[in-house]
């Protein structure tokens, strides 16, 4: 099941546009999938803890609607897989019906010094209940 | 012929994993294109003045290497393709000869309340001379 | 009464050091100030519609504790006078019962092309609710 | 002598005013210490190793003119005291002859572990060249 978020657009995120400058919904979708982290009891500094980073290594993004001042947004996110030393995820941004933004991420889990390694299974099972179910 | 510029990566950008942030570097591309635009005459206040903005629709990006603290990158960024009203961008990203990163981005031209329109010819013809040979 | 709102510590604000970057600090009271100003009917967007830009001129911040990784803060607003084109406001970020941050900030009333202006009758009036008792 | 560094404005960093959003000076100054720290020889990796982090407690700016899109600035950078366990620094911030902004700031050294503590001799040393006459 999707995990759901809700932020609201500051001030200095918009450019001379009056739109959410493109990057700041980067910024969205990650606090979204670190919310998402916490909520299964792997927040970062717990994952840290235990020998991890997660490191994004691919996205790609849509932007369908500009997102503007004082919109609230909501982030959903899911766990499409986890394989053995990367993870897909696939997050949804809303204003109220309408779809704003889409994006497709890898993450992959590496030791504090970088190098790749196996996702512990203890970090699958907790994201299990956040899987697509496609 | 790419552009080629250079930008110094700034402390706040970094985050606890002493890497820069991804957003960071989807900032950078952002810097980089348009530089490009100033180089080519088109800079985003003179296309805003004659009644274009031009509007990241979509973007693929590689986080191929960490940059870090103190890190001076070389950002390339060439033209793939103009068509009717969007442009497709390949960006690369360099630390010394490594290569840290690269990004496909899709912009799109539109009139100042958002709706798509044809890149004017001057534009097209000014954006020529940063056309990939591929 | 002061105006409070509440702001989640996003992960790509926190620097190396762990801690909260002192521009973000900065970033979150100018959206709490934007906050109180949409709560009394003039926000930004009904502002320059009217042909008015609330611009910074002048802040002064200190930093007591260090904001982390997962906090959830509490900023306190107030308005401390508005004289002819100019207003002052004092501002407070709390962790639970901890002061982490205050900050007195000076905004200026100017037209749309950035010459000061006179605070309009109405928007005196719309801040006088958050006006501080001391 | 003051030390002088040169930022290029970002475009993300414009707000829908079309100026530099304030926050970002702030960033811009902070860019700015990091880079007289690191022409010193002591930049923030080399502090952490030794044990130190450097870190703001104050700061007091006044905002005078508007920064803009394609403005390259330059900021002066002067030290204005070390005492024992916090240093005071005074920052200026042009476009051409035109002072934009202008800011002091306090910063303290602490203990990896956020507890103050005296500055290094070796690091008072290494600042020596960046103190104000006045």
């Amino acid at each position: 099941m999707a995990h759901t978020t809700s932020i609201k657009v500051r001030f200095y995120e918009l450019d001379p546009y009056n739109h959410v400058n493109h990057s700041a919904y980067i910024q969205y979708f990650e606090s979204a999938r670190i919310e998402l982290l916490e909520e299964a009891g792997i927040g970062l500094p717990a994952l840290q803890e235990a020998g991890y980073h997660l490191v994004v290594t691919e996205l790609a993004t849509r932007f369908l609607r500009s997102a503007e001042m004082g919109d609230r947004l909501t982030v959903e996110t899911e766990v499409v897989e986890t394989r053995r030393a990367s993870s897909r995820w696939r997050q949804r941004m809303f204003r109220g019906e309408d779809l704003i933004a889409r994006q497709e991420i890898t993450a992959a889990m590496t030791t504090l010094d970088g190098r790749p390694t196996r996702f512990p299974d203890e970090v699958v099972a907790r994201l299990e209940p956040y899987r697509s179910e496609v």
